[in-house]
């Protein structure tokens, strides 16, 4: 599933709401447990009263791998079952050199459907980059992690590398900053703990435009109201994880129903944080002119990451404008332009023609500033 | 696999060599995939040609997940095929929240027979811990590895707490010190990747009773003979895993006879580095003397980990000791001894009666000092 087709979704169904399969079999309601697959049974259930409600299923491949081969097998069903609409999470913290990651992809990707993987960033670039290697799936890397054990290394500070300017940074931060080089804002996600609220801002200004997986809300104590006021951004940028607290809302027969009631409460919260219309926008457009060639946008990536500029526009583009030609993400000799970028050079170049818009430019009149 | 039981066969089979069943059913012999089961059949064949030459086997999960359900029957089928005489490592790179982490140590240490699984120590300690809580299971957590990747974050030096002493010091080294407050020296190893062969005397200075699961030999390159150098200690306290150069040795019908040959080889190696007799001793037992009640061992654990001595002074005792009684760990007050500890203050005293010693101490005497 591509970031567009995603934000879509949250923005069809205006909820950024994940639901955590973590299915254990000792606390599935107990007339379930006659079934000939009980954990499939349960997730079916919760996922046929929850679709329309969250954007995101996320699979704790712990809970199916306690079973053996047939905890693989209820989550090989079960991630069949969610179908093409919801983005398929596996939570697996998954990590290992090339080639190990290699097979890891393989499974999650190719022999398994999941739609994005969450992996551990210990071993560095090279246990990350075979999840970045598949169109429309992505590697969800761990930055903060909402656990007390975050404070025994990701709280770490490193000794910085110019010793004269700057401040020491955490761990979380060092794997931030290093992990948005490997990847692009559709391929890479980080996971940040909802219960580093403190966080949140800092997280936010450091990487402006990807997208967060927040697990932590509900049995951990996370705060929705407080992730989504620091760190949402235009297009959404979050996933809300809630497992425990909607799957186990009942233990007897109407655990369905109880679970689709509490989704329901975080969705109804969820709509009214979301902005009211998708402005599907990464990195900040702040230049659009005219030239004798057509309308050229100008877009400002200080993360120097490379996201496909045919898709992030095309949302933008198909209500006012036709792409007609794309520079590939590069480093633009400023002096090709009659304007000097007053954020930052590293910036895209991206020709448009304007379809239905009542005011034509003339040559290199400023259009807007975003 | 208890410690003495895995430091038993290694002085028995006088070997260290751990085989990795990194079993790719794009690279066995062609002739195998007509079989029901190709990866077992393969995996069964590697097994019964080698199983002399090795004390441990070690199963990289991804490349049975890439297969799916079938892969995870081919585990489950080769993990119990090896059985109860080698230490068998599910080296899946685990690790994530307490009650995740708990479903993981189900997984692979009571669904399935492994005696350890690697850990990856991102998340800290609440991440590790449920794999510590099993008799004679182990943890083997990530240090430093061998890939290029542990440059990004392991290599990355940490701000030191005490401004005014010390020195700046690597991730790994402040994962290797923190963790090893988590287990003790009979649940608890280290991932140290052969490649990093000029970090192997440091490593073992600070880490100088523990075991270490060490990869990159054969395919990756890192030395045998350096690292045996560098890091054996009494109790040999190395697992070194080969997978590839072992396992692909032939592409041919004779795939089990070449790789019983290059398991040979390395056997043949790792004999020499191997100390004549298995000294098996923990810590550094540095004074015995006698009191009017027996003989008193006093042993220095300077890394204050809580070993059961009962267990780790047995093999020693056999030959010469009855023990009689044991303090538990504690912090003894030095007072009460008639001596003073010259390394550390933490120390464990264990009551021995001599059983076949032609000396008979007199009261306060010290018999020696090792």
């Amino acid at each position: 599933m591509t970031r567009q087709q995603l934000v879509e979704q949250i923005f069809k169904k205006r909820s950024y709401l994940c639901i955590g399969l973590d299915t254990d079999i000792t606390k599935i309601p107990k007339h379930l447990l006659s079934e000939p697959d009980p954990v499939f049974t349960f997730n079916k259930a919760i996922i046929d009263a929850t679709k329309d409600l969250c954007v995101a299923y996320k699979i704790n491949t712990a809970f199916y791998e306690a079973l053996g081969v047939k905890g693989w097998e209820a989550m090989e069903k079960t991630v069949r079952y969610i179908g093409n609409e919801h983005f398929k999470i596996a939570d697996a913290k998954r990590g290992d050199i090339g080639n190990t990651s290699d097979q890891y992809a393989k499974a999650f990707f190719e022999t398994l459907p999941f739609d994005a993987i969450t992996v551990a960033p210990y071993m560095g670039k090279d246990s990350v980059e075979p999840f970045l290697n598949y169109d429309g799936k992505w590697a969800i890397v761990l930055g903060l992690t909402s656990n007390k054990g975050a404070n025994d290394f990701e709280f770490q500070k490193l000794v910085r590398e110019d010793t004269r300017h700057g401040v020491d940074e955490f761990l979380y931060v060092k794997v931030l900053k290093t992990a948005t080089n490997w990847g692009t804002l559709e391929n890479l996600m980080f996971v940040i703990g909802a219960t580093q609220v403190d966080e949140f801002s800092d997280i936010r200004k450091l990487t402006p435009h990807h997208f967060y997986l927040v697990p932590g809300v509900g049995a951990q104590g996370g705060s929705l109201k407080e992730i989504s006021e620091k760190a949402m951004i235009r297009d959404c940028g979050l996933l809300v994880n809630v497992s425990r607290a909607i799957i186990y809302a009942s233990e007897k027969e109407d655990f369905a129903e109880e679970a689709k009631a509490i989704a329901e409460q975080f969705q109804h919260e969820m709509k009214d944080y979301l902005p009211e219309k998708n402005i599907f926008q990464l990195g900040c457009v702040y230049e659009i002119f005219n030239t004798a060639g057509g309308i050229i946008t100008i877009m400002d990536f200080t993360e120097k990451s490379t996201p496909r500029i045919g898709t992030i526009l095309e949302s933008m583009a198909g209500h006012r404008w036709k792409i007609t030609g794309i520079d590939m993400p590069k480093h633009i000799e400023t002096t090709n332009f009659k304007f000097k970028p007053r954020f930052s050079d590293y910036i895209f170049g991206c020709i448009l023609q304007p379809i239905n818009h009542s005011e034509i430019l003339k040559e290199n009149e400023v259009l807007q500033v975003l």
